[in-house]
């Protein structure tokens, strides 16, 4: 792959970093530290602090040039022009947080995005396309529970009216996606699809929220694909007896059966170099003296390949058989989610490999999976060539007011974007 | 032991079952079957349900000739007069009931109590000592949180001040003991006192609520003891990691360790003879793609001697040890309760064994320890001779609407109570 020599372009220093801190006076909470700037976010989608990040973000790229583009479920285009038409190519993410969330998830994308477009406006320069700075509309699925919502409808592969009627779970009255949406004034008229409203090609830069690069003392995450997963949902039947009456032997104690399947779905996960978890249980009637007549739980199993998947799927249904063969426990195993493995795009791959070589040397660079999904997922979906940059996650941690990344990982981070589009728009031939 | 040759007396058939029936109306409630009867009961402790059947109890007993003393703590105490005074042979239970629990549980004591001083009266039978029916405050627990809690402060165990101000849990205003007491009227001037106020036996006539006697096709359970019983409450801390970015060899997952755990107390449980469990477990976040960061749980341990017993704890601490030596997960253990066996009085014990034995004839009569607390616990730990008899819970089934005891076995645990009663008082030479 040939690397194209591109002009230096100057970097104003902790821009980014300030930026991602002025953003998050909307929804600061949860402090963490003496520093004004350790607290974690609460910023849910189509919120009023929502609003106000997103008619920042609005002003600012107009300020730069951008034509703005709002579409019908308030995913947010704004598009740098270039020297030729075209679909741009894209960096994006999400401004939405978890209700306990950090600073950094999504937040990073959009606004390295944005940092992106105020050096090339700094530098007079202007790439051969248009180049999109994108906020998707409720990546987290923490207000409206389903993630990567709006990219999903973006991509085809949700539907819009569907996607409408899913009702808030955090409000007191909940509301839909369609009246928050208009409440804040964000229902806009393009079209949410790939096809009228396309893009070239989408690239994310974000946090890894694993401890991998931490532990390997890598600077930048090559993430080459999103694993496969999972969500089974266990229903395990009994009997409610009193723990003090019962004999051993006469039990049908459902969480001792959910014990055995936490553990056989641990061993399961390590046999087949997946990962897979119990993390989520509920006890009926959950008292100490009454043995547990129900339990249900929600098993999450990852794996890097949509056939290592199914053998764990498989392994843990012959086993949980096993398991109440000869008690009297009944088993119900339901399917509440799946998704297959998402391989990106070579070309992109390759393009954020090479830069990020170029920025930090090669053995600061690591290729690697994603573990969770992103809107990434839904460009790649929508056949859009795609890839994503990952910096570290101090401790591993994510989804937590304490989430964080240093300085130096989010500069680092930025100039691997940064290069990474350069190169990618200047390679394009369309 | 001799058994005296006592005059017979006629028995009304059904009109226990009947009174059980006609005192269900103060609180039936879940519905599990056709007939008006198949209901569950709602009669908290010193509700106006409660109060409703007290003043009953109160009535009836005075109708027959019983001076009733109502204690500080809302203890009834009716006493049916003998030929000699001194200290009553007791007959006692309960009459409040479980949030969601049954007819028999309890209510089977006192009104078969009740059953005895009619059978005496309609027989011109007059024992030779008084013998008094006794209806315990709050021996459920579940208004206020302190189960067995009358018969305690009576047998000088428990402390009155401090019984007074346990508020309750089941209210959304939460009330006082005390204010409880007073609102109903049955805040007594007897002083709750077994020094002041004593008995000289106390039977109980219980259900058994566990599985053993209908499954070894037994009717009759001479309870010879109270297992010694602990609860140990456990809490692990781990790290919340995101369940679909964190290597397998990278997590400190709580809820792993705390199945690992709830296998080795059922273990534990088996090898030692006794009874192990956990039935009551919080995990926190509780979300299906977070590693719990806490688990909390409460292992219910239990055994028919005190040794047993504290060989099953420290079986249990130093394996729960040597299961987080070598993780990341942290175990906190605190004792939440604990209760040392109960032996019964052997005089009382045998009386109620040759009575049974002649009632139903000895192949049908089995010796057994109670799993569960009973207010005969109470008044054994205050020196007063005690004894239990148990008839059979439908598939062991208790604390629970469908809690369910035949017509048949019901009228022969009344017959072994009376028996019983009449051999106890006419043994007695003070």
């Amino acid at each position: 792959m040939i690397r194209h020599t591109l002009p230096a372009l100057r970097i104003v220093p902790n821009r980014l970093l300030d930026t991602i801190h002025l953003t998050s006076k909307w929804g600061a909470k949860f402090k963490w530290g003496d520093k004004e700037t350790e607290t974690g976010m609460s910023r849910l989608s189509l919120s009023q602090e929502d609003k106000k990040v997103r008619d920042w973000f609005v002003s600012e790229t107009k300020s730069l040039g951008c034509e703005v583009k709002i579409d019908e479920v308030g995913n947010i285009f704004a598009i740098y022009p270039g020297q030729k038409s075209g679909a741009p190519t894209a960096i994006g993410s999400h401004l939405d947080t978890q209700p306990t969330g950090g600073r950094y998830d999504g937040v990073l994308g959009v606004t390295a995005g944005l940092e992106v477009l105020r050096t090339f406006k700094e530098n007079n320069y202007t790439p051969q396309y248009p180049v999109a700075v994108v906020n998707w509309t409720n990546e987290e699925g923490a207000r409206f529970p389903k993630s990567i919502m709006a990219s999903s409808v973006w991509a085809g592969v949700s539907d819009l009216k569907e996607v409408y009627n899913i009702k808030s779970i955090t409000d007191d009255t909940p509301v839909t996606v369609l009246e928050a949406l208009q409440e804040i004034g964000y229902q806009g008229e393009t079209a949410a699809s790939h096809i009228t409203n396309p893009l070239k090609a989408h690239f994310e830069l974000h946090i890894e929220q694993g401890p991998i690069l931490e532990k390997e003392n890598k600077s930048i995450g090559v993430v080459t694909s999103v694993q496969a997963y999972r969500w089974m949902g266990i229903k395990l039947g009994g009997r409610a007896q009193h723990t003090g009456t019962t004999p051993m032997n006469m039990r049908a104690d459902t969480f001792l059966t959910a014990s055995q399947m936490a553990i056989a779905v641990n061993d399961i996960a390590k046999r087949h170099g997946g990962l897979g978890s119990v993390a989520e249980l509920h006890l009926s009637p959950n008292v100490v003296n009454v043995i547990p007549e129900e339990t249900r739980f929600i098993i999450d199993i990852r794996h890097a390949h949509d056939e290592g998947l199914k053998k764990m799927e498989e392994d843990i249904i012959s086993e949980f058989s096993k398991l109440v063969k000869d008690t009297e426990v009944t088993l119900k195993i339901d399917d509440v989610f799946h998704n297959s493995a998402t391989h990106f795009n070579q070309l992109c791959v390759d393009t954020v490999y090479n830069s990020a070589k170029t920025i930090v040397g090669e053995q600061n660079v690591k290729r690697m999976l994603s573990g969770a999904g992103h809107d990434s997922c839904s460009t790649s979906n929508a056949k859009v060539p795609t890839a994503m940059i990952f910096i570290p996650s101090k401790g591993g941690i994510s989804h937590n007011p304490s989430e964080y990344s240093s300085p130096v990982e989010i500069a680092i981070g930025f100039k691997v974007l940064l290069e990474t589009v350069m190169q990618y728009d200047y390679s394009r031939v369309d």
